[in-house]
């Protein structure tokens, strides 16, 4: 394998993808912002998803589940403004409607297209501002179109998420491309999560499958922003194979290449979620080692991760292992306090469960970056597990107070 | 029975138990404000009790673990200001020279002495200033400290809490009576919980431990503020039987009447806890029905109760069932979307999943209220769940960025 190198291009770098995206004013129909992506395959594709585990699904991701599930999608098509989430059967049938108008322009069969919506929760999708920009979209697919359609998926984003990959292996060339959205776990009651990630690689359907979980595994499923889990998570890789490699079906140099190259575009854009997460100031990397299982790593780590008062200290640049242990300790990851080490950046906090000797100043130094990692030492075995989190501020609650004028508005509208 | 009544005198309503408070400086030598507490039975009394599940446990809380498992505990000193927890082994000998010296004092056994610390976590108890005031405070013991003894054990609480009642069964009256402290579910770096509960009435100590079981499963058990969980939580109840009936061995009138008056002491001390959570404005009933197991409503409770993003709703009183519903969502619990509703002091704000038609402005009013009750029905079962809990304001993030400056002065002081 020829390294990892970053290029241009987006969900447009691999071959014979292209994009278009447009603005159908889905949560403002007077605001000038992009808001309908499309992403799409000149040639057949392999498909591969990962939703949210929450019990309330929106009527998107179950259609998206169901297509993916059958493995051939090769069109992408998402909104911003609206989740389509609780909204019954109208939100079902609003979904169905939505596919078939996109499967009919692109000339494809209907569970070739995938959907993916966030934004509101419970209001019913506008479908005429939704559906009107799609014969146009299709015309204008181009392979330009990449930041637009990192741009369209925003919510409370600050700034779009992209990247591109490439790799060689036998002289051969593979790209994979990717965009994502996120901003808290869910913004004022919005369904958040999107990622979208293309290759020209050309894999079976369950060697993707089994490739997307492992990678989703060690990226998004390690993220935690304010520990709430939306209804619209949604991950979707597409491989269409225009490379012109032989179908991957098994283990191999090949395989192993993709599943780093496909690592690399789930973690960094994971981690650019967390960067960007509601009014979020550190970038904080979790690492519990000496666990006596996997999963009591990640049980202990997430704890830490999503203790509000850790967060609050992280957030006050208050170098505080007593916060660190107590939610360790409330974990429910076997334990023994004089055995447990905590570190910052290195520099040990906290020593067999007492305060280390390390200076504050040193401590304080650490935690006043914008990134920083906590390491906690259970001492207890071999196991380890990674998170990425954030800080909680008090701007983050001011900011998620009420979204009661936004809802009366739609009320008044008639829209609920 | 002869219905419960509400009386004065805290833990000092009950015969036979007399209190004293004093100023030990423990946190800061120079302060004013009482930090030390002692409660005592002039007779033999029999004792229970109930500790956090923290793993990290406070050196106090393993000391009066066993003491309490003895069962004839009379005597309780408890001080605020520093919790003695993360101490190592000088915690350890700090907390049985404690017990000690209490006992001396008081010539009693030290295993009939149980103690209590709540404050900062980490730090070593200035051992000079928490033993000095005890010979005194001994001598001062009287029926009138009752007050002083919850103002004693208080942190970042802003109101002492004290309650005692009392009730007669075929002509005898018995008294309950109690004090508790809280404020965060830790308050900055602080180990939080403290409740002390007397009696008159005479009980077994297994009966008095099923007792005690279940009225904290049905009120501490039941509270929520930030959803961490502290190193030293800690509830002690004691049981003298000056009140001279035969002791309560089994099942009967005069058991139930106990448990009524034991359910209704916790039940208000824990409330009372909530409502003075740290910067709270608001007190939330979170009641789950039609559950198909009690585990289940539990689960769906503590998830509402405990997510961020609903706090920080009905901190901007934000009639918001989008949150809510996306909280059960993850909770774990059997659901299904169109089953549920959910309603806000009693009117619809969520039917099968969807929006109900109740008005705006009948929901926001409701919220705007300094406590209100949000009811979810899941439609699934009969089985119900409920839990109290607050909302979460920028100034909780605020209050508890930081105590790097307590602790840099800590470490110039050479306690750390």
């Amino acid at each position: 394998m020829k390294g990892l190198t970053r290029i241009d291009g987006g969900v447009c770098a691999p071959l014979k993808f292209v994009a278009a995206a447009a603005t159908g004013g889905i949560k403002n129909p007077t605001a000038e912002r992009l808001d309908l992506a499309l992403i799409y395959s000149e040639i057949d594709a392999v498909a591969s998803g990962t939703f949210t585990l929450n019990e309330i699904k929106a009527a998107p991701v179950r259609l998206s589940q169901q297509h993916i599930a059958d493995g051939d999608v090769r069109a992408i098509f998402a909104n911003s403004g609206n989740a389509n989430a609780c909204t019954g059967e109208v939100g079902t049938r609003d979904a169905i409607v939505t596919v078939e108008s996109v499967a009919k322009e692109l000339k494809i069969r209907e569970d070739q297209v995938a959907i993916g919506s966030t934004g509101v929760i419970g209001l019913p999708m506008p479908m005429d501002r939704l559906l009107a920009p799609i014969p146009e979209m299709v015309k204008e697919l181009s392979r330009k179109a990449h930041t637009d359609v990192a741009k369209a998926i925003m919510t409370s984003d600050t700034t779009h998420k992209e990247i591109a990959v490439a790799f060689s292996v036998d002289g051969v060339e593979y790209k994979l491309g990717g965009c994502a959205k996120g901003a808290g776990m869910i913004c004022p009651s919005m369904a958040t999560m999107l990622c979208f990630i293309t290759t020209d690689i050309g894999v079976s359907k369950e060697v993707l499958d089994k490739s997307v979980q492992r990678s989703v595994a060690k990226s998004f499923n390690r993220i935690t922003i304010d520990g709430d889990m939306s209804t619209n998570d949604t991950v979707i890789v597409l491989a269409n194979g225009a490379a012109g490699n032989e179908l991957i079906e098994s283990e191999g140099e090949l395989l192993s290449a993709f599943q780093e190259a496909l690592d690399t575009v789930m973690l960094e854009l994971a981690k650019s979620l967390v960067r960007d997460g509601e009014r979020v100031t550190k970038f904080v990397t979790v690492e519990v080692k000496g666990a006596s299982t996997e999963d009591d790593g990640r049980k202990a780590a997430e704890a830490v991760a999503n203790s509000a008062l850790v967060k609050a200290s992280w957030n006050g640049e208050d170098p505080n292992w007593g916060r660190i242990i107590h939610a360790v300790g409330y974990s429910g990851a076997l334990l023994e306090e004089e055995c447990m080490n905590i570190s910052i950046e290195g520099d040990l906090a906290c020593k067999g469960g007492l305060q280390a000797d390390t200076s504050m100043e040193i401590l304080r130094g650490h935690v006043t970056k914008e990134a920083f990692t906590i390491c906690i030492d259970l001492g207890m075995g071999d196991a380890s597990y990674e998170v990425y989190t954030s800080d909680m501020s008090p701007e983050y609650i001011d900011f998620n107070r009420s979204e009661y004028a936004y809802w009366k508005q739609a009320r008044k509208d008639g829209l609920v």
